[in-house]
């Protein structure tokens, strides 16, 4: 990406192992991120560029001498992000904030070096040509951060939910406060199209409206009182402003959208009810092992927020597709 | 209160019986909470004023004809907010979201009209002239409040807490972390008498530096990530933004002070590091019966925070003592 609308495809040396605890992953399948569409929105014109995408499943093509945990010819998933599985942060589940890790951003592409293999990858028991895939891809990023909202959430059986959003996370969002046991589950978007995959996902109510109307319904649907969870799937502060809205007294707002914003709304508003405000980026690799045999059996099907394919150079087509709601989420086959 | 700096004792009709579920209490002894500076402080000139205090220890006069709890005679602790006990909110503990409940504001006088006496009204078993009085009248705001901040901030056994401020909530709430089973508690407060109190209570640690300097010192106190739970007792912005500045990735921040702020930094600030903010107003009746037996036996002694005693009449010199921190907290014998 060179600027706010400008992706170019270009040839670039292969990754080759640089430390020990390296893997290099061949690309099977990456995708373009709701997240990329900031950037795509926002950056500045570069004569440099920055190279894009943190999702990705692939084949591991050489691993580094330390690297125990995978091999060559072993179809892998990448969370979006990187870590040692093994300092104090990652052992709290908290991988995003491991001391030695750092996020991907070289996955729109044939190939990717994987820093810290043996902590990062999770080997995927299918064959290059698996029909699973797509869902698989989502394990990188967009299911497990909808798992993540919900689990920050506290999302369990009986719980009501409100999910902010129907982009693919909001969608997977939905899916995993169904798959944790919530039992209702009001979904907050706009585009039919999407709200239909999310009714098909586990939302027992849409709700279309926006602002006070919307804040209205919601408050309707749940005796009142609003939401005991809200997930904040986008990012934008109206998103904030209404998870606030539709929260229910002593509820939590858990956000995975990044926020775009710096300020908000977070004194007595939070404050008088006893809201809980909680979020962030969640890669943990435990999600993606305790999600995986779902996916492997058929009992959740997150790949169907993949509502169009591109190919490598086709990827710019990509983002206008995902930048004009033509598609819901791109998927991209090297 | 007539506005900022002005307030006069006056006589008012005596409070009396207006539901069957109201009870009149003579108020044994009550007190000038931090809070209370707020208006102190801001508040508008009035002609008609305002009654303050919503912290109390008194006798019971008279209940209603539908009160069952407690009866004349019986000394009783309030909690800063009355409650009726039943409500799904207050089942779940959050009294302070009553569907019938609000909070008192007229407790620095001789009597209180109680509502929703049974729901609200905890029975001390002692004697009208307990020495044990301060100590009980702390249950009826700091001490549950510091309690509340260390529960909501997921205190427990080998916690590491750091305590913002250092007036009576932020003292009571390195008493109540200490109580939980908190391993380190660092104290950031630049009185020295009263964190001299903080380290009796439990601190293990005292920085009186604040902004970058005080973020750095605690940072290094705390192995150079910084503290698991941030107990937030001030309310003001640059407290909370202290607060971040001394949270460790993944932790918590509970605030108990009232913010003093709408707007504050809430996004990727919070988000990046998947921290939590949590707190808010906590007055369970439930916190006063698990920490009464403390006090009864000796255990905890939250009622050191009072070092100065005043007559109703000279309730504005109380305020005035505290306003130029002459005083940590005012105790009001009528």
């Amino acid at each position: 990406m060179y600027g706010a609308g400008d992706v170019r495809v270009e040839q670039l040396p292969d990754p080759t192992l640089q430390a020990p605890t390296d893997a290099v992953v061949r690309v099977l399948r990456s995708c373009v991120c709701g997240s990329d569409l900031h950037p795509y929105h926002s950056m500045p014109a570069s004569e440099q560029g920055q190279p894009m995408g943190h999702e990705f499943v692939g084949v591991v093509e050489q691993v580094g001498a330390e690297v125990t945990r995978v091999k060559a010819g072993d179809v892998v998933i990448a969370p979006f992000a990187y870590f040692d599985n093994t300092c104090a942060f990652c052992r709290e589940g908290l991988t995003t904030s491991c001391e030695h890790g750092g996020f991907f951003s070289t996955a729109q592409a044939e190939a990717v070096r994987v820093p810290l293999a043996d902590g990062t990858l999770v080997k995927a028991p299918v064959g290059e040509d698996s029909s699973l895939l797509p869902s698989l891809l989502t394990l990188s990023d967009v299911l497990i951060t909808g798992h993540h909202a919900a689990v920050r959430g506290q999302v369990g059986k009986g719980s009501t939910v409100t999910v902010i959003g129907d982009g693919a996370v909001g969608l997977l969002a939905v899916l995993a406060a169904k798959r944790l046991g919530a039992e209702q589950i009001v979904l907050m978007g706009r585009h039919t199209a999407r709200t239909d995959l999310g009714r098909e996902f586990g939302a027992t109510e849409v709700v279309s409206a926006r602002g006070e109307e919307g804040i209205n319904a919601v408050r309707e649907l749940t005796g009142g009182h609003g939401s005991a969870a809200v997930l904040e799937c986008v990012g934008h502060l109206p998103a904030y402003e209404q998870a606030l809205g539709v929260v229910r007294a002593g509820g939590v707002i858990s956000r995975v959208g990044v926020p775009q914003y710096q300020q908000a709304p977070a004194g007595f508003d939070l404050f008088g009810r006893n809201i809980t405000l909680t979020g962030g980026p969640g890669a943990q690799r435990s999600y993606i092992e305790d999600l995986l045999p779902d996916v492997l059996e058929g009992r959740i099907e997150p790949g169907r927020v993949f509502d169009r394919t591109v190919s490598l150079d086709d990827t710019p087509a990509g983002y206008r597709a995902m930048d004009a709601r033509e598609a819901l989420k791109v998927l991209v086959r090297p």
